[in-house]
Formats: C-alpha cells, structure tokens, sequence
C-alpha cells in the first residue's frame, strides 16, 4: 500500500495552512500558479467522495462556500474551477487514494500581488495546467492578506 | 443575462438522461472522450456550490456514488475525476452559470465499446482534454449498457 502524503502532513507541509475544522484542512495551495490556488484536505484518510461521512460532507460544503468568499473579498475572484481528481494516487499499484479538493479561482481583471500582475488569459475557458507559478515572497505575501481576513469567512 | 442552456433543455438533450431524482439530472455526456463520462445537472437554476440547498447538497453526493458505483460496475472504471468549473458562463458579459458537474471515469485497462478499443494512455495522470470521441453508435450503445444496469446503483 502506498504510503499516504496526506496522513503524514508535517509544520513544514502545513506552512500555508488557512483554515481547518473537524473535518477538513484549507490550505493556500503550494502551487500558486492561479494566485490564491487552494486545496482541501480531509483530515481523516478516506478514498473519496462515496466514503465521506454526512457530517464531513455538510462540512464541505460550508468551507468551499468559505473559500469562495475569501478569494471574492481579498483577491476579487469572479469565478472558482473544483475538482477531486487524485490522480496521482493511481501511479502507484496499489493506490491509496485520500481526498482532497482543488479550488483554482479565476479571474476576468489582472490580479496584482507582490508586485507582479497576473492575467488569467483563457478566462471563461478551462483552466492551463502549465502556468508559471508565483515566486515564493509573493506567495508568503498573499498567504499573509487571505490569513488577515479568515475571520469574515468562516 | 446569458440565457441559460440547462433551464432550456428539450428532449433531444435528454437523449442520455440516465437517472433524475428531486434535485438532479444525470446524463452520459454527449462528450464521450472517457468512456461512460457523465454530466450532473441542477434541476434548479443555482450559480454555484454556495448556494446549493441542503437538500441538494445532501442527495448530490448520493447521485455522485450511485455513477460511480454504477461505472464501476458497468464499465470497470478505476477512478473518478469529477469538476465543477462552469467557465462557458464566464465567456459573457453577464454570466449566467448554473451549477453542473462534470466525471470523466479513468481506466487502468482498456476497455471495450461498440467493438472500438479505448485506452486511457494518461491514467494517473490529469485528463486530456484532447481526446477524440466515440462514435454515435458505439455512445448509444453505452448508453444502453448504463440503462440495464441503473436500477441497482440508484
């Protein structure tokens, strides 16, 4: 069985932790390649959105809605791409999948964040998997305004 | 205001209805790239995830498991890849999105359709987005093996 990434989180790992409740981490994704990228992560290891309990599920809910807001609020975000794939789990042969969530916000305007502007080219399209990412003062930056503003949204 | 595509559907759109309950319609895609791709429709006009009602957030997970186990069943699909993006909406001026979700199922193995061969090369890996389709023939078909088999998924 492969080992799970997503049960053995370290502090390093946990860096851009925004939000967590019973059920669910919201972290600022490491990958910041659409500024303010989140992903999800259900604290318990479960395969995927069959296995997750009712309380987990009405949990989602209320912090996808809250990430949603954040990214309104702070970065203007006019549109926000989910997905659950955990690809990557099926590398291995004996997977081991652990859900997690991607939230990708979208926007119609330049974004300005640590000095650099970033347009969303192919707005109302599906989102470019191969996006230079932001450096890492940027993102540290960007971490530093949504934390600053958790409090409104959850 | 867009005027919005899935509260206009007629009955030719409906050709691949698979299951609708209270709050929901299942389809097979019309993009049959990933054999057994599905579309889950919001009877209600509802822009996104936030404001989806409790009852609809409740029976979309059961509608989600009741596909997946049903592609599991049917077609042997390993893995699910499920999205909710709604970008068409944001190629207006005034979008209008209404909230869907798109699965493409993911195979370990080939898997075979109306005697046509289908690999997923890139299983563990993101989906293609550049895939050619099924034919219609081998689509209808698929479509009937999905029917045959609702009745003990949903």
């Amino acid at each position: 069985m492969e080992k799970c990434e997503f049960c053995s989180l370290t502090e390093l790992d946990k860096k851009y932790l925004l939000y967590e409740n019973k059920f669910w981490y919201l972290f600022l994704a490491d990958r910041q390649d659409y500024p303010g990228r989140c992903i999800l992560v259900c604290k318990r290891h479960c395969a995927g959105i069959a296995d997750l309990g009712k309380d987990e599920w009405l949990s989602l809910k209320e912090v996808m809605t809250g990430a949603e807001n954040l990214l309104k609020a702070v970065l203007k975000a006019d549109a926000f791409n989910w997905t659950c794939l955990m690809n990557n789990a099926y590398k291995n042969e004996k997977p081991n999948p652990h859900i997690h969530f991607h939230l990708r916000p979208r926007y119609s305007k330049p974004v300005n964040i640590g000095g650099i502007q970033f347009v969303d080219e192919k707005f109302g399209h599906h989102y470019d998997n191969k996006l230079p990412l932001l450096g890492d003062n940027a993102a540290r930056e960007l971490f530093e305004m949504l934390v600053a503003n958790i409090g409104e949204h959850f």
